[in-house]
């Protein structure tokens, strides 16, 4: 999957991205996530904040559970709207939940967000997405 | 379908949202919009900025023919993240060609965003929502 330095810096500029996944009978699901990627892979925490329930029971993750193929986000809204961009990501979800990759996620994840320095990441899942198709819209 | 005077609040107030769909063979595929709430449905209009092709082939509106389960979040990122909120709204998409639910949407979506004063919207298609379920999160 070939990604350009352009729209690999767009996507790393941004501070949230929206993770779309469908159950098994097609209902789409989608959340805001804090997110990393690494320039072959994204990955997001499951943090919950606040932490309410067990990760696991988390819709998004039942839902990649069951299908793993997911759609990310990453986009600009302006009101001037020739500055309006967006990349979209479809690719295929896991859960990582130990493991040097899972080290490197969290490292990136506390490097890129502060707010995640004094939390126990190390201790819970994270979501890591392979992108398949990577499409580019509008100013990136 | 109840829902509060906070949260009614929260969904207009944001210039944007995030629709997600699915196609037949359960492939989320997700989009910023641009849209507006009524207070019993949301409206979108297939704008295309810019304007490149049909908007009956665009990806959204084929998984909606062909899967009319959607999901719409509206959400708020801040770096303090005790203000962090979202709704999710899950619920069922349609398009609208003409008629007085049509026009409504137009008027309303040129009232919210002065963008759309000079397009010609009332030629092109508005995907209605209808909330089944509405969630909402954190600091709404």
């Amino acid at each position: 999957m070939r990604i350009t330095r352009t729209v690999a810096a767009f996507i790393r500029s941004a501070r949230i991205a929206h993770l779309a996944t469908a159950d098994a009978a097609g209902q789409p699901h989608v959340v805001p996530i804090c997110f990393v990627f690494d320039g072959r892979r994204i990955y997001s925490p499951i943090d919950e904040k606040p932490k309410t329930r067990s990760p696991l029971r988390l819709k998004r993750v039942r839902n990649i559970a069951s299908n793993s193929r997911v759609a990310v986000i990453v986009d600009r809204y302006d009101e001037d709207w020739n500055r309006l961009a967006y990349v979209l990501i479809s690719g295929t979800a896991g859960l990582l939940h130990r493991g040097s990759n899972h080290r490197k996620a969290i490292t990136l994840l506390r490097r890129k967000y502060r707010q995640y320095r004094s939390m126990a990441l190390e201790k819970r899942p994270v979501i890591t997405i392979v992108p398949a198709r990577v499409t580019g819209w509008g100013n990136v």
